[in-house]
């Protein structure tokens, strides 16, 4: 039976993006225990293209990714948009229904099954503000995909 | 200007759904600080309605929302769908297309902005797991809604 | 070049649903004037199965679609599902997601062009109520579909 | 209990945007007594974003709406994409899929509810053409959308 | 009763975009058979409008609709749209989300049912490569719309 | 770079569930040629949630997939969901909304691509018909879903 470990890769994640800079210390030292790769970044757009490509383009150069392997690239990109959905809640739309989002974002990959055979899957957290385009008429999103590499 | 104080009520939110028994202290007196109210709780089912309607009932025994006042039940049900959004990325379904889930949810009212004009707001965090009905094939999931009371 | 006739088919179809006694009285006679066909119903439910089965049922009862027509079923059925659509503002779904409807119903049949060649078209308009499963916890909803036969 | 007002707030919103000139008059004197706002316009496009700022404008300048305050803006937001839905019937989406609108909307704000407590509401309705960005190939479309603010 | 012929208009659809350039010379044989009419072309883009527009204008230019009727646009756009909810599987997106089509497409219109009163119906099949903006970062997919003219 | 066989993945097991008995047993030698694995089945429902599960327990018993293993079932199950999608074209319902369908399915796993570290992938494809529950109303429909196990 498959068995998952004290820390999920999806908690890691969202613990990621939402940490305050001492949080963010504690965490990195976890993710080193539990053997996790990660990036954290930042994105703001009404472009929903700009926040996709954001997210990928850093977990590229991070190597989080292979970028050359499309499976992962596609494994990726579905936790992305997974994740997107979290954030912008019924349409995957931002600027087209006159909205912006300004979010960090976490990508994080790994083993988080006990069975080996599980193998590696990647964990996307987004967190930060989603609103009209006029500072301080915004509230609250988030979101987590996460998928198989 | 509209502003938000350090801590939003998403991120409150989201944190009591994530947290360990013992970060769960210390965000109750955090909570204290902000004079948030809230509740906490967990629901699992392959049936969406009981997962809506175990987060209605808590909010209502808790007093976090006036179960005689609709417009108050109708800001915590637009918040608990657009959650259950992010925890189904597409299809807001469960048992129709064969999948379950295992989920903590957290339920915060309080005033998120400083000005005062901005009023009471409703926050609802999930998290936990979705997957096969068959214990171990799932992954973590995770949703936040957040609407004006 | 098509043209539009002074009253829509569509416009006459929410006009029925939402008329009062005396207003309908006025728009039967509208309707004979512009040679449509129309029926009224009442539907209300948490089963959305039920609310399309009352409609087409309604429509082939009152012979303003031939039941043994595929063409003219289709036509109807996709006409229905984007007036319901327009009430459930998103997931096409009810008691799913813990909610009920009560709706008048309008089909309307007829040649809503100038233009002889562009045939019949039926619309589907709806008008009432959608809310928690408790009496009072509603607010109004309506959807109008059109489609040609 | 909660009771509704013999007018919905959102039956007068489809009212104005269905009225002739004649019909609106009468429509007038009602919203007078009901001591609702409202505020009428017209907008085209098949650029969705122009179509949700007309409506938003339009219920700033009029007063409708407080722009300052962002429970009004988020609550208006939401209403007036509710009522897109109803009119794009399936994707919120216009000339990505190559269609375009001329649409009819009112903005009605008003206490819908016998029950003082329930406060304030706003209703979004909307009323024209859907087609292809060529004159005549086009035919009715609809929407509401309800809030509470 | 309404009974379907041994071919379907779809299944020919769909074994038109599907066809080696040998399996074409035998399908065209059977197309001429069922009195079926028929376009094929090739379409690729970021932007889902060009996708939708290269279909409309190939059955337009082709004969296989009529530019002037509503009705036969109308039926043929519905078509084009349920094709393309499968090549793009829950977000009827390409750009805005990253990702791009190499779509072959036929447009097939005829009476598919043995009953005469059925009469005439229109197929839209896709088939082709979905992915990243990047040459080899892709995988196929498909699409099927069907409706009645 | 990554580059694709002569005959993917994807049109494999397209071709298979539109195969005439005389075409199948040419694509099984195809199959052989190309490695893939794959199995055939039939399953009719109004009940979504059955036709997800006549799909897995295919995939399971023929051995395509290692039910034990999540990342496998994880693969199919979202490749399942995508071909599904391709069926339903907008809601993701049957019974729900008033339909039922009859479909062949293929799953199809092996190494579609020449790069060998872009290991195995698995594809679902659909046909058969959807429609009203009554003989005869209803026509065809297909769709297709793939992933990287």
């Amino acid at each position: 039976m498959v068995e998952q470990q004290n820390k999920g890769i999806g908690k890691q994640a969202l613990q990621l993006v939402l940490a305050s800079s001492d949080e963010l210390e504690e965490l990195k030292s976890d993710m080193e225990q539990l053997t996790y790769q990660y990036c954290l970044g930042k994105t703001g757009s009404m472009d929903l293209q700009k926040v996709v490509s954001a997210i990928e383009t850093a977990a590229k150069r991070n190597h989080i990714i292979k970028e050359k392997l499309y499976r992962e690239m596609h494994a990726l990109y579905h936790a992305i948009l997974e994740a997107v959905q979290g954030v912008t809640r019924g349409q995957v739309q931002l600027g087209d229904v006159m909205r912006t989002v300004g979010l960090r974002f976490a990508v994080v990959r790994g083993k988080p099954y006990a069975n080996e055979d599980e193998g590696e899957w990647v964990a996307v957290a987004l967190y930060g503000t989603i609103g009209a385009p006029i500072r301080g008429l915004e509230h609250e999103t988030a979101g987590l995909g996460i998928n198989h590499i």
